[in-house]
């Protein structure tokens, strides 16, 4: 059995888009900012897959602009709020403690800039709550960014309350929404937010793509300067195979969001009630508030990382937490935020389901979970100085 | 007939390159970070595409870093030198009137901010000259960017001479080789430069990738804040099936250097003796130190823009410049910056061999020019009032 259960990692390229982005390859490899025919064929192919990417979240074409991926997408949806704010002097920024490295580092950068980052801290189901953002807001607010859900957790958060609150007060509210394009229905106007990234590869389009949804109104700053390509906000010649297969991918993802989402609550939730049986374990999210893909557990007393490559070598492909971090022995920033010691954090697995996820698959996950974790606590110093009273349990 | 035309706007894949890219876009679709087998294998394909690129510029593995494109290389080289400079208040850049707008334009950006920018001009024949820019250069300069070939004009610079003065001054030096890596013989240690910039979709690669090499010990600049990809200079999960695509285009590309310019030389010369026979044209960059696939002319009395839709409808595909600006009214800055007056710019004609084009391809666009630029001239006022002598010819 071989089960990919780190579909918040990356996904498989879905055979629509496969089959959407071949002829782009070979065919019709036309330079989109040329006049002759091979040319203009590569331009409507580019422009055809963002009315349709427009559509699919209520945006309109030109609001969309195709980045190389969710990250860059992020930066620069802060770098132009932000590059907005400082013009009238505001150069405070609200966000959260479990937002996307993406989010935090650039903040980061902005904060060695001058500007001023309050991070709202989460309850310990990981939720951003609307009161802590409103009352983050100062005068000098230039921006709100939250995510939509949490890539490690799960959690989705309240952004059209949050995007309420920031329309209100005037403030641009961005929202990373990598994890929830394409797996949550979702609409930009309803979520009263001014901008929002999302990535190709999370929704079964391929790596090296994503986008950034910008209210139209709204000034971006180019990240990357040069040719006048994406209304002269970020130059470099389009990756029109890829924009092409991201729409295609996009499609699929979004006309299947209800019949998945019906699928894989139920299995979600057995996956969880199965993994909750293993003594001092605990879910990690919010058990309702949810992706419907995401499952993540803390296990007192092992490491993650031995528990991912035994789960591996029985066929089980999961991830301890984000993939942009692993190989860094720090743990989960999302999970010290949720309030997890940092020993238990460290003993974290993260389970995100495919939509062709069975029950036979999360069956077999439960098994190998619980046993492996035992396996692993059988040899573990930190689980004998617990079960022999040195330690306390935590969970 | 149908001859594409316009390969230094962009190149069809080669098949090398779509075969190696097909298995990482179905079965090594991990993410390259996450630490499971399906994982490794895709950070295996990245990292085997990082070592044969480098191997063949002369670099070492962990000098590449891969972008979304050239235009992000250049963005970030020029970041990275300028944050460096700044450092220890150097503020003052070094470059020419001729380079690609991902250059001009950054460096428009960071005299927004406060640095100083010199373009040397160039010669007739668009040549940058050493002693011009060593004579640029003062105690403050940080950064000398000059590229290798010129995209529009094809003059291949004094490259390696630029970057000995660089060298024995102290100042770091970037070089544009968008239009050189895979088409000259290339040596990142002959260059003498510090940083290069290259885009995959220019030698058959896809497009949506490309790489900066910069010297172990230049310490780059993030333009993508987030994950630690690429040693933490570079966010976002990587496009593995485009870099994997772009190492074996690179690879069959430079096998191909010595037998491609021996073939394309005459044929290129060919090209310009024909065209040049037409009457009041003129040959655009240096006729030997020339990019061998490159054909640069201005006829008097036309329009580009007519000029390259009726080629395009007599099976032709071809440019007037740059394809990044095309869809802007204003004549290429290359051709002004070599000489031409604003009207002669205007009708401007870039044709840009691949490397199958034949005898037979050359002699039907020396025929096919020359027959558009008689029947455009037909019904130009411009061209009537130079042959009744109301204005002056130029050309």
């Amino acid at each position: 059995m071989f089960i990919y259960a780190d579909n918040a990692a990356t996904t498989k390229m879905s055979r629509a888009a496969i089959e959407a982005m071949t002829p782009y390859l070979t065919e019709v490899y036309g330079n989109p900012s040329s006049l002759y025919a091979l040319g203009q064929r590569a331009k409507d192919g580019l422009e055809d897959a963002r009315e349709r990417i427009a559509r699919l979240i209520g945006a309109e074409p030109r609001e969309i602009l195709f980045t190389s991926g969710g990250s860059e997408a992020d930066n620069q949806a802060i770098l132009s709020a932000t590059a907005i704010g400082a013009k009238t002097g505001r150069r405070h920024i609200v966000s959260d403690t479990i937002e996307h490295h993406a989010v935090l580092h650039t903040l980061k950068k902005l904060e060695r800039e001058g500007f001023e980052v309050t991070l709202v801290p989460v309850t310990p189901e990981g939720l951003v709550e609307p009161e802590a953002v409103e009352q983050a807001i100062r005068p000098d607010t230039c921006l709100v960014t939250v995510m939509t859900a949490n890539n490690e957790i799960g959690t989705i958060q309240p952004v059209e309350r949050i995007g309420e609150i920031c329309r209100a007060r005037g403030v641009l509210f961005h929202t990373d929404a990598v994890q929830a394009v394409g797996h949550l229905p979702l609409d930009v106007r309803k979520l009263n937010a001014d901008m929002l990234s999302a990535s190709a590869h999370k929704f079964h389009g391929p790596k090296g793509v994503g986008f950034l949804w910008a209210r139209r109104g709204v000034a971006l700053t180019s990240l990357i300067e040069g040719g006048a390509q994406e209304r002269g906000k970020r130059a470099g010649t389009e990756n029109v195979a890829g924009i092409v297969a991201t729409a295609a991918a996009l499609e699929e993802a979004v006309e299947g969001i209800d019949a998945v989402t019906k699928r894989l609550t139920p299995l979600r939730d057995r996956l969880i009630a199965g993994l909750s049986k293993i003594p001092h374990a605990a879910l990690n999210g919010d058990p309702v508030r949810r992706a419907p893909s995401n499952v993540n557990f803390c296990f007192e007393g092992i490491e993650g990382e031995a528990l991912l490559l035994l789960l591996d070598d029985r066929g089980i492909a999961a991830s301890s937490g984000s993939a942009c971090t692993s190989g860094s022995l720090d743990p989960s920033h999302v999970l010290l935020a949720i309030g997890r010691p940092h020993g238990v954090a460290h003993g974290s697995l993260r389970l995100s389901l495919g939509e062709d996820a069975t029950e036979e698959q999360v069956d077999y996950m439960i098994r190998t979970v619980g046993e492996v974790v035992a396996y692993l606590r059988g040899f573990s110093p930190v689980w004998r100085d617990l079960v022999e009273g040195k330690a306390e349990f935590v969970l």
